[in-house]
């Protein structure tokens, strides 16, 4: 029998251990040795936190092809390496100005603003320093393949563009389906491009592939749905970090739309999406579903 | 009979015309559209600009190997985008706060911080997306020693280490070897992998590889030397940027230590040293000797 609480607390140990014992300056070193200060950064910006959900999903998603958890754990790591130096940036006083991460203050406010800067380059850098690494995968197109996935996944038509529209549309107002698309950038790309590095990891044929972004591409609407009806709905403690920011910036979400109850039966809508998706899988997809449905109703 | 400045020209053209071709939304789309506003700074930031050292280091490395100029061309891309984001990142008010970069606003000045750390994220993120392009090199494994090579001389034993260490120094001062390191990481790095890079295009030997990073250290080496002589006797105008800021913020260099005579000796006898790295390969390696005695002469 499937238990979701025990893998998703595998899963974090799993890759709070391999970041912990990744993010030295044996494993760091280059051409020269590892500047100290920019791992500690790193450090404080990637370990102690977050639920980890990214590398889940790639094991998750890797289990469904028979891929055992370890075997999916570098590639993990990438993605999770990539979220974290994301959040170093986005909390930038040139960005969303953020004092308080995960109950800790910030890179730049435990630092300062270059080392943040730094820190967050070599988080997006050694990401795919991983992804190269044999351990990852021993045969290397597999692992090229992941270095293009988690490349444009966080790219401009990804992640990193999605931020900039997010920027924008704060400038300048959001119109129509704007929202969505910035929110599938900004938030989905990185999930989608976890699932499917899982599944390119179980050498997924294109239908499976296919069926599997679907799912991805549901859980990330899903994902972005919940933080924002939690960003109205949850307390500071509850989250890690301030709480009602979106409305007192005037910030459009699917919640200044829709309302809540709106935004919380869209949130149903979209999880039966994503379940229905995994339809052609069976039970191997047991923990895709089961994540799923956390994303509908995690507190935090 | 080989023409230097012919060579230099053709590389700086190939590159500029790439770097325009491949920096459209078409080319950048990920699971979702480009971002507008994020692609006009990446190409402020990597167009019209600068001598592209570092994708002519990766083709005159692969010429030794008899690897054609445009087969070296996307991994030259490559590195030349980490090259820009690199100076997008240090330019920004947190780090360098330089107004002007090749005599025109830095990306910060010309759009703002936000935009100006999103850009360099960017640059670097497709930088990894170039290199496992199939366009890259045919082979998956040689695609994967690419971008091992290239994440780990830009990570924190490289590139952002260096970076990070003549921040360091800044604060609190350098002693004895401290700026030899960081130097060999802020500059030297990213010059030695170009030159692994074409070398690992043209599938080197160890033995090849080690005779072209002695090559490629002194390279790197003496081009610092040169950068520290120039930012005393070179104007504004001619290097497109501010210069006398070493002595000026009271920064250690070279000059400082060994006097702008002393500073010139040493230059002098790094790029003997980097010349006689070459003897093994004979005429083939003439692009590379015109290159290192092109950064003893250069006047910006």
């Amino acid at each position: 029998m499937y238990d979701f609480s025990a893998d998703i607390a595998d899963c974090a140990q799993a890759v709070e251990a391999a970041l912990d014992a990744y993010l030295v300056p044996d494993r760091l070193s280059g051409p020269g040795p590892a500047a100290i200060r920019i791992i500690d950064a790193m450090r404080h910006g990637s370990l102690k936190g977050g639920k980890r959900l990214r590398p889940l999903l790639v094991r998750q998603a890797a289990a469904v092809f028979g891929v055992a958890p370890g075997q999916a754990l570098t590639a993990g790591l990438a993605v999770e390496a990539i979220h974290c130096y994301s959040l170093i940036h986005d909390d930038l006083p040139a960005m969303d100005d953020d004092d308080l991460r995960r109950g800790r203050p910030t890179v730049h406010k435990a630092f300062d603003e270059a080392t943040a800067i730094l820190a967050g380059d070599a988080l997006l850098t050694h990401a795919f320093a991983l992804l190269a690494d044999p351990a990852c995968h021993p045969d290397p197109s597999v692992r090229i393949g992941l270095v293009t996935e988690l490349a444009l996944g966080s790219g401009v038509g990804g992640m990193v563009g999605g931020q900039m529209r997010d920027i924008e549309g704060e400038a300048g107002g959001f119109s129509g389906n704007d929202i969505a698309i910035m929110q599938a950038m900004k938030t989905g790309a990185l999930i989608r491009a976890s699932v499917r590095m899982g599944a390119l990891l179980g050498k997924a044929d294109p239908e499976a592939l296919a069926a599997l972004t679907l799912y991805a591409e549901a859980a990330g609407r899903a994902f972005q749905l919940a933080d924002d009806i939690l960003d109205v709905v949850a307390t500071p403690e509850a989250m890690g970090k301030a709480t009602g920011k979106d409305a007192a910036m005037g910030k459009q979400t699917r919640v200044s739309q829709l309302g809540l109850d709106g935004a919380r039966a869209e949130l149903d809508a979209t999880i039966a999406e994503a379940i229905a998706a995994l339809t052609p899988f069976g039970p191997p997809a047991e923990a895709l579903r089961a994540t799923a449905r956390f994303f509908a109703t995690r507190q935090s």
